[in-house]
């Protein structure tokens, strides 16, 4: 945890909303209060029951693991444009997960035309345009070149899009704000490639294609190509995953999901933007008076709580645990705050270490729940010194003709029959 | 990357070994050189093929994802006791790898007697022996508690074992050192459930005990479980798979693995250790003279390098980075040092940011090949100071009756045909 933070510098939780920082929650844990403060099912240890797993050998080996066949519930939800099954989103359940690495196969997905089955073997990434020398790289080639990792979230610029509607969408953090994930990628810095390449000083853009059938691409300012773009090769270790790019994806942390084109197949150095199909119907910013905000790159600091959170009830009085994520596309996490009052009071939440720029950050406080009705708000702080709007602040500012970037504060109002559910407050 | 190494303080590589440290590396791509150095099979570019996955639609959405079927080979290798299916170990093929975090399904296992099937709802936690309240916890009351997250590293303490023996077995990074992995841990730290317990003063020692048929236990010092030790619950931020201990294991960052006690069911407080039957038949390291050393828990720094290594064939002379794994379960890993004569020189590697305690640490080095035959070697460094022994240092002080705890410099010999071999050096 965040020891300089444990140490020093907490001020005192607001009084009443029960909210406490990590250090009274250790400090009442070092004096053995831990045990009186939570309601919990635990009783007096009798013998432990021998049971049917441990009376007969387990499982044999397999060489690529699956999780528990009682996990099966945790699983990506997904939607499909009518007539299609692969052009949608699929959505992390981060309700049932914890930590700030997201399993492979819980990656959120948006795909524009499905997931294209691509031989690693035919596959080319091609650099041309505006360069002194085109090339043309197999994997194998790529696979010669310096590599870098980083752990860096992607986020859809649709995600909590729902938010922006008048009335308050029913759902939980999976089906409101799943378009997010975070993984470590591991790949060739781009700047590598494109200095290779020789780029022309006139070209201030680059084209980015993929191989899916939609052919979706984005343009990217080359100051960001040339900074910390990576075209990434594997993902949590492992080759990337045919949903998340295989064998290639741009990786541009920070930025919005969409333009860390998957099936990477083309970089194309131009002097101004492209305006494709994908930066022009779509992931622009329609505000009030018509006009629109058109290339938003990076994710401005947001935060969600996921527990608890719908679907996760909550079962008599007592200690619990209030958790969520943090991120922002301009740099590191610097402070969550959470409210349990619908943002009258907050109370500072322990940021798990270690805390990266443009990562996932896991967020932790303690919260006595006297079985009130109580209303749950997280709140972000980057090291630019911006703070998460509200969501009426958002809205003010950009209306509601948009799903894009929505990063207001979202709320979860409690029941005193512990149900957790969605609500603008 | 760690941008103090890289910035100031790096030693120039030694001469005519072809190492070239990071700053060199891209000094030289800063001028474009880079594209000299790579001997590659890129191409002026033409036209890219549409390949037959842009001409339609790609595949639906599932819940769970899987790697591509053309990653097919990217799986663990294990071997079994004779007349069993599921007790002995699997290997994490690190060749095939890249970054710091190991994929789910790839995490290295070791099983004493198969993988069991437990049911969540039916699985306990019992802690008694020396505590004022013995106390049980279902899954459901442990997900009430604070949780931590940690990245770190478990490896066997049987890992790279065959290094004691008198000839080089033939194998490559997987076979011989795969027996490690490292992954994002999150759950509750046992400190927080002793203290609800209430530990007698007079309870040195814990007993940890798995679920499993084999009932796999070990002893604890309580010094270790009341500092960093956890109840994990989940992995990579999915619950823990069957084969890493589903529902919950013991984490005790930077201890050999097997007390790491999977699918956890009973932590016993009391005076000594309990000497169980897999702490005195096994994981003690018997001495030349007969006597044995008996908990040996800390994983003492070590390092391999995984690319270039067996089965990864180098194609022609020039540039290839030379990168691989290094971790120590007493703390930070401060230096890798790289050689490319067999020890006779080094050079230092770059280290990849952030760079964690009792954590798996990538380490990365530019090595212009020349052509001729080479071995290569690497050394890590931790801040306790300690240095990885050689071979044959570690062999005179242990001797070659054990299997444990092996961290000798590991050598690959480089031929001129471009295969890597494993050799004693």
């Amino acid at each position: 945890m965040d020891k300089k933070r444990l140490a020093t510098g907490l001020p005192e939780p607001a009084a009443g909303n029960g909210l406490l920082d990590r250090r009274g929650l250790f400090g009442a844990a070092a004096t053995g209060s831990l045990a009186a403060l939570i309601s919990r099912p635990v009783a007096a240890a009798g013998e432990l029951a021998v049971e049917p797993w441990m009376r007969e050998p387990g499982s044999p080996f397999v060489g690529y693991g699956q999780p528990s066949r009682f996990e099966a519930k945790v699983v990506r939800v997904f939607a499909t444009a009518p007539g299609t099954t692969g052009t949608g989103a699929s959505r992390t359940p981060h309700h049932l997960l914890d930590g700030t690495i997201t399993a492979n196969g819980l990656h959120f997905e948006r795909h524009h035309s499905g997931i294209p089955d691509i031989d690693p073997d035919a596959h080319r990434l091609l650099i041309h345009g505006l360069v002194k020398r085109p090339l043309v790289f197999t994997l194998e080639a790529l696979a010669r070149y310096p590599m870098v990792s980083r752990i860096a979230f992607i986020e859809c610029g649709g995600n909590s899009g729902a938010l922006y509607q008048k009335d308050p969408v029913a759902g939980g953090v999976q089906a409101l704000h799943g378009l997010v994930s975070g993984a470590e990628w591991t790949g060739v810095r781009l700047a590598d490639l494109l200095d290779e390449a020789g780029v022309d000083p006139k070209a201030q853009w680059i084209l980015a294609e993929g191989a899916d059938a939609a052919g979706m691409s984005r343009s990217v300012p080359m100051a960001k190509a040339m900074d910390d773009a990576i075209i990434a090769l594997y993902q949590n270790g492992e080759r990337i995953r045919p949903s998340n790019g295989y064998p290639l994806r741009l990786l541009l942390p920070g930025y919005e999901g969409n333009m860390n084109v998957k099936w990477l197949r083309r970089i194309k150095a131009t002097e101004g933007p492209t305006m494709t199909k994908d930066e022009t119907s779509k992931y622009t910013i329609s505000l009030p008076d018509g006009k629109a905000l058109q290339f938003v790159f990076p994710i401005e600091a947001k935060s969600v709580i996921t527990h608890p959170s719908p679907g996760l009830a909550m079962k008599g009085a007592g200690l619990y645990e209030i958790s969520g994520l943090a991120w922002s596309g301009y740099g590191k996490i610097t402070e969550v705050d959470v409210s349990a009052d619908g943002g009258k009071s907050w109370a500072p939440a322990a940021l798990q270490d270690p805390v990266l720029a443009k990562a996932l950050t896991r967020f932790r406080v303690a919260w006595r729940w006297n079985g009130g009705s109580a209303i749950l708000q997280s709140r972000a702080t980057d090291d630019t010194g911006y703070v998460q709007p509200t969501r009426a602040r958002l809205i003010a500012d950009r209306g509601m003709r948009t799903i894009y970037h929505f990063n207001g504060v979202a709320s979860w109002a409690v029941g005193e029959n512990g149900e957790v559910r969605h609500v603008y407050a």
